[in-house]
This record gives structure tokens, C-alpha cells and sequence, in this order.
């Protein structure tokens, strides 16, 4: 699951048989013709219903399922108001997502919600066991095309798909970033037993929502954006403990500064035009010497100091100057949208 | 100086003592009344231009030394272009701008240069000696107060200040993020010899020109930002070696992940709210063991393996797919405004 601590203690909520031998009727669930198949979302946390709001913005049919039906309920409302969000930002089509609010539905029963489901997104808490008793589930019940997906940040797509006994090979990862109906990546990889058709008809669909996906060859801790936000954090978390910089200024420095530009690009490209006409081969050259003295004075640890969440938290306490953690995500989640509208402009 | 490689062969083109003793009359050049005070920018490769674009456009009256004619001639065309574009895209005052493009000046001479110059921002290229001798005869002309500031990214203010012998304390390394005309971050760090005062009165004048400086406690090899981008990087750069994602993948992970974040927040902010109610205690409790985790399998090494440059290059001719540096930068550059202006949009 991904890093906002949005799980949900969802469980198996029924095991029985229900869709396995169905056909498909439709490869990405996203095409005019025809009756469209449903999405699944499994667990309706923070992370969850934003993948619905997503999902239903983009005019699909979405099926919320959890055992807690309090949680399925809010998630419900948290979905529509995630699409509805979008279309007041421009970032979704209102009859599209008027069409997928009105079918958005919850239920606690896995077989009934991944019946006919085209895609299946699962997204409870961190426990393998209970994944791997949801891929199993999810697995007999839903259509043998379906592609099933784990939101997980950190367990093993190749521990969990082969709890899906019939069809592993359409298991994989699907790894959000927070939150993800406003957040473009999504993350693909593959199990051991995944094949190359299930990510490629997961790219497709997820690109069809208007996400943008990346695949990976293979799982590993962190996929891509976490390992490289963890190489950063660490870094970051040490210049305030050494007490080079506060957090406020160390965030400001990446706000101001490479964060704004790696919005616009990756880090590659960013620096193949650094280099000027002579490119990546120019930069490194001319640069090598002097990110090679950077990379030696790095911090190196794999452990946590103790003091950095009481340092790190005295220093935010500075930085947020008073302002809520309401306020502060409604002016995060204002920017994303603005970026996101500011590229969408200048896309061609 | 920068990782654009807009290196100056500049070189002390005067070393008569001139303005030493001349008294200030305005702390920051920026006041509306009386005479406002030059800035002088000293090397006038690329860098020196974005910068002299920068002031140009804040309405100062800006003054480029470099020993290179040529170069000079171009510094002044690109340093009223950079200004004009800010303006065209709403993010430079039109009337100031005329102002800053209208008093733009070009000499040769180091010591007429910075007679009355309230800041000296030098950015020539990295070579130790060439600083100390620029930084030596600076501090012989300029008015006792003026700022005077290494663009160097990759030497320490202060071996540079000793060379000034005269006022070491007003000298100080402000390192800016390329473009430095667009991008907002400036790092401020002091040498061994510089006075609080000088650092309070240089993100004074920085953030009066539309900067968001930030101050370090002492220099280190890539102040904060260049330490951060080095450490997501080397990940970066080991994820295509190691063959789990493609160059443009990589990238697209972090412009539609993290780094659309980072435009919005610093690192530790992000984590925060992360954690929701929890704050970043909430957020290290339940995830750094998943973080650590990561840590442990980052890439370590210090020195870039033999075959990157060819590899990276390899994939960004993919990921560029025949657009070509012109096209890149102006894309670059074109969404680094949007962002800005979105970011000015919201600003309360």
C-alpha cells in the first residue's frame, strides 16, 4: 500500500467460484462499444477510494469492495468527491464522470464485486497473508482475463500471485503514488509469474485513466520513485541533523530548486541538456569529478537515527508556521492540480 | 559555477583599488528612493547572463565585466532576452524590466565594474586561482559593503575569501539552480570568514529580485540541492544499469511521481502529511522499517561505472525521440514558467 497509512483491514469476504470462465468482451474496459466491464477496488481505505474516484472519473463502472461496511460507505462518498474534484479542475470530463459516479457501488462480497470485473485493484494493508488470501479469492471468482493488481509498496508480487492458483500470470503490481487519483504514476511490475501481455494490457488500461505508467523488469523494495525518494530523504533527513540547513530551508531547496524542475523532467534528461550540445557524454564528463566528491561525502547509513523524527518534527512545527494538516494537503492538492493543468496546456 | 557548463574564461581585467572607502546608501539596491546601486555580474558565460537577465528584470541597474568582448556582446543579448521573457510570461514587472534592460552595461574593466556595485555576483569557471584573483581585485574596488558572491557549485567560499583581503566577511558562495532566471532556489553557505550580517543581507537582496534563498551553516561539496540530486541520481543511474526500467521510464517515475511533489513541497513536508494526523512520528513509525529496507539495497558506490555515459546516452536518444536541444530546453523552460506562474496563482 502506499505511504499515506490509508490501509484497510479489509478481509476474503466470500471464496466462492463465479467468473473464472468468462470471456472477455473488451481488452482495456475503456472502449465505446459495448458493454464495459466493471473495475474492482479491494479495500476501501484512503488509497482505495482514491483509485475508485479515479477510476469513476474516467467513466468506469467501479465496484468497491471491503468487509467494513462503515469504511465501504465512506469510501463511496471519498470517491465521488475524488472525481468530482477533477472535473471542477479540469482534469476529467463531467459526463464521463457523472456516468461513472452514478455507478459506483460497495459491497462486502469479493465474488459478487470482481464478477465480470475487468481490472482488479487491490489495495488493503501491508499483510502478505491477507493479500495472498485476497489474490486467491479475487482469482477464482473474477473473469480469467481480468488483470488483478496490488497497490502494495512493500511486499513481493511474486509472493503474492502465486496464491492465485488458476491465472497468476495475470497478477503484477501496480503501484500508486499518494494520492493517486492526482498523482500520474503508476508503477508496473511483474511477478515471477506475470507475462509480458498482462503488463502490457495494464499499461494500456491505466494510460487509458489517464494515468502514466512506467514498467519495471522486475519487483523490487521501493520499485523506482521510493528508491529514489528514500536515496534523497536520507540526504535530506542528514543535512538537518548535522544541522547544515533546517527543514524548512531543506525543503524550500527542493521545492525551489531540482523539485521544480523534475516536475517539468526526469532527472536524465535534465541533465543530457545540462550538458549542452554535447549531452549526457558532456555533462559527465565535465561533472563526473565533482558529483563523485558529492557522492563520497553522502550520508551512507540504513538506519534511522534516533533523534531525526523528534529533530525532523521540532523543524516542521517551524515550517508549517500554524497551518493544519487540512489546509496544508488542500494547498498540496491545489498545486498538483495546477501542475497537472499546466502541462495538459502545453501538451501537444 | 552551474552544471550547464556556461563556464566564463573570464580573468581579472583591473585590479586598481577604487571604491572601497565609498559609503552605502541603500542596503539592498532594491528601495525606491534616492540613487539605487548597480550589480555587477562578473563572467559572462551563460550563467553570468541568466543572472544579469534576473537583476536586469527586477529594474537594477546591472553592469557584466568579463575580459572576453565577444562574449560580452552576446551576455547582453541573452541577459535582455532572458528579461523580456520573463516578462512575456508574467512573471517580471514591463516597466522595471525596461528599466533593468535599458541600464544593462558591458566592460572589460573589473574596477569599473564594481564601483558602487551594492552586489558582485561572480560566475566564471571553476578554477580556484581565477576566483581568488576575481574575488581580490573585486574586494580592492567594490564599496566596502557590497556583496560579493561565488556562483561556484563545486568550490569552497572559503578558500575563495581569504583572497580578499581587505573585507573577507562580505564574501559568500550564492549558488543558483539553472536557469538561474527562472528557477527560483539560491543557496546561500558562508566561508570560515563570513559575517551573519552578510548572509541576512544577501537573502535580503535575493529575495527582493524574486529569489527563494535559503542559508547553510557552512559550505559543503553540493551545498543541499546538488547533494540531493546526486543521491536520487546515482539510484537513478543504477536502475537502468541494472536493466529494471528504461532511461525514459526512470525519468517518467520521477516527473509524474516525486518529483510533480517536490514542485509543491520539500521532502520532509510531503512526509509529513504522509503520516496524516500522525504528522512525520506517525508516518516513521509505520514505515521505516520499509524505508530502511530500501536503504539497505540503494546503490552505493562513489565512482560511475564505465559504461553509463553510453548507456544513458543510449536511452535518452530514445526518450527524446528526435527532438533536439533547442526544442528540449524551450520545453523545459516553458512548463518551469507554468509551474511558476501556477505557484504565483495560488500564493495567498
Amino acid at each position: 500500500m502506499p505511504e499515506d497509512g490509508g490501509v484497510s483491514r479489509n478481509d476474503v469476504g466470500d471464496t466462492t467460484d463465479a467468473g473464472a470462465s468468462r470471456a472477455r468482451n473488451d481488452e482495456s474496459g475503456l472502449e465505446a462499444e459495448g458493454p464495459r466491464r466493471p473495475v474492482t477496488v479491494v479495500g476501501a481505505g484512503l488509497t482505495g477510494a482514491s483509485w475508485a474516484g479515479l477510476f469513476a472519473a474516467a467513466g468506469l463502472e467501479v465496484r468497491l469492495q471491503d468487509v467494513d461496511e462503515k469504511r465501504l460507505t465512506a469510501a463511496v462518498d471519498r470517491a465521488g468527491a475524488a472525481a468530482r474534484f477533477l472535473v471542477e479542475n479540469g482534469l476529467a470530463d463531467a459526463t464521463a464522470a457523472e456516468r461513472g459516479i452514478g455507478l459506483l457501488t460497495a459491497t462486502t462480497e469479493l465474488a459478487e464485486a470482481v464478477a465480470d470485473a475487468v481490472h482488479v485493484q487491490e489495495c488493503v494493508r501491508e499483510d502478505l497473508a491477507l493479500k495472498r488470501r485476497l489474490f486467491a479469492a479475487a482469482d477464482r471468482a473474477a473473469p480469467s482475463d481480468a488483470l488483478v493488481c496490488t497497490s502494495s509498496s512493500g511486499l513481493s508480487i511474486s509472493e503474492i500471485q502465486t496464491a492465485a492458483a488458476h491465472h497468476p500470470e495475470r497478477c503484477l503490481a501496480a503501484h500508486p503514488y499518494n494520492p493517486p487519483h492526482l498523482v500520474p504514476l503508476v508503477e508496473l511490475a511483474p511477478g515471477r509469474l506475470t507475462t509480458p501481455d498482462a503488463l502490457t494490457r495494464a499499461a494500456a488500461f491505466f494510460a487509458g485513466v489517464g494515468k502514466e505508467p512506467v514498467t519495471l523488469t522486475h519487483d523490487l523494495p521501493g520499485y523506482i520513485a521510493n528508491r529514489l525518494s528514500a536515496a534523497l530523504w536520507r540526504e535530506a533527513v542528514d543535512l538537518v541533523l548535522r544541522g547544515v540547513a533546517t527543514v524548512e530551508d531543506v525543503d524550500t531547496a527542493v521545492r525551489c530548486g531540482p523539485g521544480l524542475r523534475w516536475a517539468a523532467m526526469g532527472p536524465h534528461l535534465l541533465y543530457d541538456l545540462g550538458g549542452g550540445e554535447g549531452g549526457i557524454r558532456g555533462h559527465m564528463e565535465h561533472l563526473a569529478a565533482s558529483k563523485e566528491g558529492m557522492l563520497r561525502d553522502l550520508a551512507t547509513w540504513t538506519a534511522f537515527p534516533a533523534e531525526a523524527a523528534e529533530t525532523l518534527d521540532a523543524g516542521l512545527v517551524r515550517e508549517k508556521a500554524g497551518r493544519g494538516y487540512a489546509e496544508l494537503t488542500a494547498e498540496r492538492d491545489s498545486l498538483l492540480v495546477s501542475f497537472m493543468r499546466a502541462r495538459h496546456r502545453l501538451r501537444r
